[in-house]
């Protein structure tokens, strides 16, 4: 359903669970970003019929995750310092072409990409986390994700035609697995 | 209770009643720009105890009112066309100091003055347009706008000594109706 290239090694979680403090902050920092990443769309293209209201309410989405992931920090006496992300969102922007209306295809798979690999882990921590409630946040969160990337995938249907979205998306679910490669030493939620 | 340093002229009503609609799509861009401010202020003073929690509330707030504005722009079946905003926030925009922390001082209460004005604005709305359920919509966001003057003005003078807060928006607010004079001929929100 969610479109990946290589679904996750199954040492990812013992690679993160010793730095589960870490990887929160991490996460806070993410739905911040991707709060960021679709305000910046409703601010560029304004003009494509129902993208501002969809993704309207996606930032309030994010923010909303933001907010409770902060309570999550707080809850657990951890800061939100900065971390350093992986280097995997950047590595998959740069794949972003840079003339539209490439760009606008590009941006919406990108997102939509991120959201699927965020979702497929966030499965993973539902599942493997010990803390009960932050188990539940996470299948909450799996949920909230997965519907972000049908989302973003539909919308790139709706303005672009089926074949040329499937071939681009299969491309760039490729390069989403060399961008987690990427991050091969560090215990992100993006790390591989 | 808002610290302007002028209310808003009796005329400023009849200079924009015959263009509503405009004003509303000049709302609706409004709301995206408030939020887009919020989420700069989290990315940028991250740091800063409470902030990330009080302004992420805020761009969900101000995301929530951009929605419920294309919501009646809808239904009113107009466009969300682009409409140039009045001079008016980047004139106030252009006050704040470049150095920190000067700069975040400025940038909280540059914010906190938008805010007031919208707040005041949409109390003139709420009283005086004919739509029953647009006054409705604007009583309620004046509320929501008086709290966020509130927010961006406390937090002022959390991070700040009281004395050089209550100087600088004095000082801010003066050059605030400045501002709204320099849109004087435009029917905007923020004209004069």
């Amino acid at each position: 359903m969610l479109n990946l290239a290589e679904p996750t090694r199954e040492e990812w979680f013992q690679s993160i669970e010793d730095n589960l403090d870490t990887i929160l902050i991490d996460h806070a920092h993410l739905e911040k970003r991707a709060a960021s990443t679709a305000l910046s769309m409703v601010f560029r293209y304004t003009s494509r019929p129902g993208l501002p209201r969809k993704l309207g309410l996606v930032v309030q989405e994010e923010m909303d995750h933001f907010v409770r992931m902060l309570d999550i920090l707080e809850a657990r006496g951890v800061e939100l310092r900065k971390v350093d992300p992986a280097p995997y969102a950047g590595k998959l922007v740069k794949q972003i072409r840079d003339h539209e209306p490439a760009k606008f295809l590009d941006r919406l798979l990108v997102a939509g990409l991120i959201e699927a690999r965020s979702c497929e882990r966030f499965s993973i921590l539902a599942e493997k986390v010990d803390d009960p409630d932050l188990a539940d946040f996470y299948a909450e969160l799996f949920e909230a994700e997965a519907n972000h990337y049908t989302l973003y995938t539909g919308m790139a249907r709706e303005y672009f035609p089926a074949d040329e979205v499937k071939e681009r998306l299969a491309e760039l679910a490729e390069l989403e697995v060399e961008a987690l490669k990427a991050g091969r030493d560090l215990p992100r939620l993006h790390s591989y």
